[in-house]
């Protein structure tokens, strides 16, 4: 793509009542735009990082969990949640319809895929089943202040299981945790994110977090670096230790994280509220056992901005970037227009066409944070090269142009 | 994909206050499932249609308009709404946060993108910009009974263009005519939809829409035979006659359609509210033009079930079908197990590998309408043949097995 053709721009400015990093760095370089606290657009660049993460988790949701996706609606009658008598909890955003309808902005979605599934699984033979949907969120957050960490309105992948017994649950679930794992190590922050024992709830003795460690967090997390796992401070006190290897919590490292992810048993906590069941071979109803599996998808992109930025800008992973190659021409632009038009129809490149500075053009670079940056100059263009510089190191080669292809493949 | 591993079933039965037949069609398929009165779920195969509009409508959009997609929020400051005077129009859904904001959920994106628009856009070398969206829409429906034509909550493109002056506007909203005509042309309902005149609102003298005729319509248009062109029946009065060719209103024929698209000039109805002006080439401020350009993703699925479907059920044109092939083994498993992986590896097939009778199988196909239905039995196997026939024909034909391939393709 031309950079001039980007209708958005980097800026150097941005909202002033924004703290966060990752909006500040996001707002910059023109990948959000802020409508209000918690609120924010997708810009084409910010769009096709969404894109991308959509795109690992539904591989992964299809692939290493054989789920199907679904798409349920935002809006919920209220009548649902006072079966699971979640009517009254502070994060629903409410509205009412014409008609007299009382509506519920979708935060979760329990209430609407128990009774959608009911219509569908009646048999053993039916289960396990695992459904998911990737869906714009709503939560009516008191503070909204950490950018697009933790919106009042968010992208989301929320998948729920369903299971004859426990067994069969607990094998999903660790399954499900594989899948995460690999969703993690695939955007870049595979080895900050942990598996964290949190609450349960009143039902469960545990649920688990995926925590990304990161100065931005507004968790705390106790890390058992001997497990690799950690603690959420929310339930230290009462765990003490490592649920693993059972080191004492003044063993453990209490540090700053994001909760990236959720997985959660849900036991028959919302079956039984609906009446979900399923017959045994003896032809017995039978409650099933249901687990929820949240995943935020743009509070993982502000995840890896908190992560892997620096004091230039972004550093996008190339599973992810919005391009994987950035052109900056400098004075001459014959070749490099040569260069964009050749490695343009093998992968995506972001050619910077503009009408400006070398130096103006290099700060940009910076900031986007493209993985690979290639400058074309007339002082690389002596040797028949140009200097292609990895946006997560520090030292740029010069490349013959006719290598290009091969270095950057 | 394996029937057995759809999770939803075809259903005799459907809401009994359901009175659409897409909405109907579309239960008993598996296809979505009620929420509520103007409020669905998408189930896989219903998503997998939603999916292929999508990108029809996504390719016109950036290949024959040259647009960028981004995606904006659904809450909406009610502010942005009191300087377009629109606070109080009938179909918002409204909602408050805990910490005292006043929102609403966008039915449309004029307030949003306006002033999204305005950080970037100064001057005429930024011009013409066209940005559009695929996202959920909330309308406060008085009554929502024509299934998914008419929701609460549905899918919409919304495309909204900004341009120096009127001459170039023409020419965009010209275009944007070929690109609808091309999308409604590629998923099949191109010869029952006509562009139709509309009222362009106190600004406008005309807005247009697309009607796609149909007895399940809630508008009613008049076509004039001739221009293959509609008046909308809200402006005949003032009208009287076909806006091409003067045919006076007693020679148009009245008829039943549903709007499936409206594209609408707003002049600098949203660009003043918010002061988005741009500077010519002599620094000059000079406002901004501006068009928008609104198609409905899933009324468009409800729209093709209404056009296409007959007494059996739904009738996929092959751009959007859930798959393109449906193969229903009878008694013999083995041939159409290897016929199954066989074309699978090149299309999208549907294998219903069910342990259900014939007649059960070849009901749901008729009903799914998939373009492709293969049988493989006994008795078409004699010869070495599987039956084809094409949801859309009568006639049924016996091929040669190595001949499937080239005969679908």
């Amino acid at each position: 793509m031309r950079q001039s053709q980007l209708f958005t721009r980097t800026k150097r400015d941005f909202p002033k009542e924004e703290e966060s990093k990752n909006a500040q760095l996001l707002i910059r370089g023109g990948f959000v735009c802020k409508e209000m606290a918690g609120v924010y657009s997708y810009l084409p660049l910010g769009l096709r990082i969404i894109r991308k993460i959509e795109n690992i988790i539904r591989r992964e949701m299809n692939e290493t969990l054989g789920a199907t996706e679904i798409l349920m609606p935002a809006l919920h009658p209220i009548e649902k949640y006072k079966k699971t008598k979640r009517e009254n909890i502070d994060v629903l955003f409410h509205t009412e319809s014409n008609t007299g309808g009382h509506f519920v902005l979708g935060q979760s979605h329990e209430e609407v895929v128990v009774p959608l599934v009911s219509n569908f699984v009646s048999s053993y033979r039916d289960l396990p089943l695992g459904v998911y949907q990737i869906q714009t969120k709503f939560r009516n957050e008191f503070r909204a202040k950490s950018g697009i960490l933790r919106g009042k309105e968010f992208l989301m992948k929320d998948l729920y299981s369903f299971h004859t017994d426990e067994e069969d649950f607990d094998r999903y679930y660790k399954k499900a945790q594989i899948a995460y794992r690999n969703i993690f190590n695939e955007i870049g922050i595979g080895d900050k994110t942990y598996l964290t024992f949190a609450s349960g709830g009143t039902f469960s003795k545990y649920s688990h977090e995926f925590q990304t460690v990161t100065d931005a967090g507004e968790d705390i997390i106790y890390l058992c670096s001997k497990c690799g796992v950690a603690i959420n401070e929310e339930i230290i006190d009462e765990q003490k230790e490592c649920p693993l290897c059972g080191l004492t919590k003044d063993k453990l490292e209490k540090i700053k994280s994001i909760e990236v992810a959720n997985i959660f048993p849900l036991k028959t906590r919302f079956s039984d509220a609906f009446n979900l069941k399923y017959k045994n071979k003896k032809g017995e109803a039978c409650p099933i056992i249901m687990g929820c599996y949240g995943i935020g998808v743009s509070r993982l992109m502000g995840a890896v901005v908190e992560s892997l930025s620096d004091k230039n800008g972004m550093v996008w992973p190339e599973s992810i970037a919005p391009f994987k190659v950035h052109i900056i021409p400098i004075d001459d632009n014959s070749v490099s227009e040569k260069i964009y038009t050749d490695l343009n129809k093998q992968m995506e490149v972001l050619y910077d066409d503009r009408d400006k500075g070398a130096g103006e053009k290099l700060k940009d670079a910076d900031l986007i944070g493209i993985p690979y940056r290639i400058v074309v100059s007339p002082k690389t263009l002596e040797n028949g090269c140009v200097e292609v510089k990895r946006r997560d190191k520090e030292q740029a080669e010069l490349i013959k142009i006719e290598k290009i292809k091969s270095y950057v493949k």
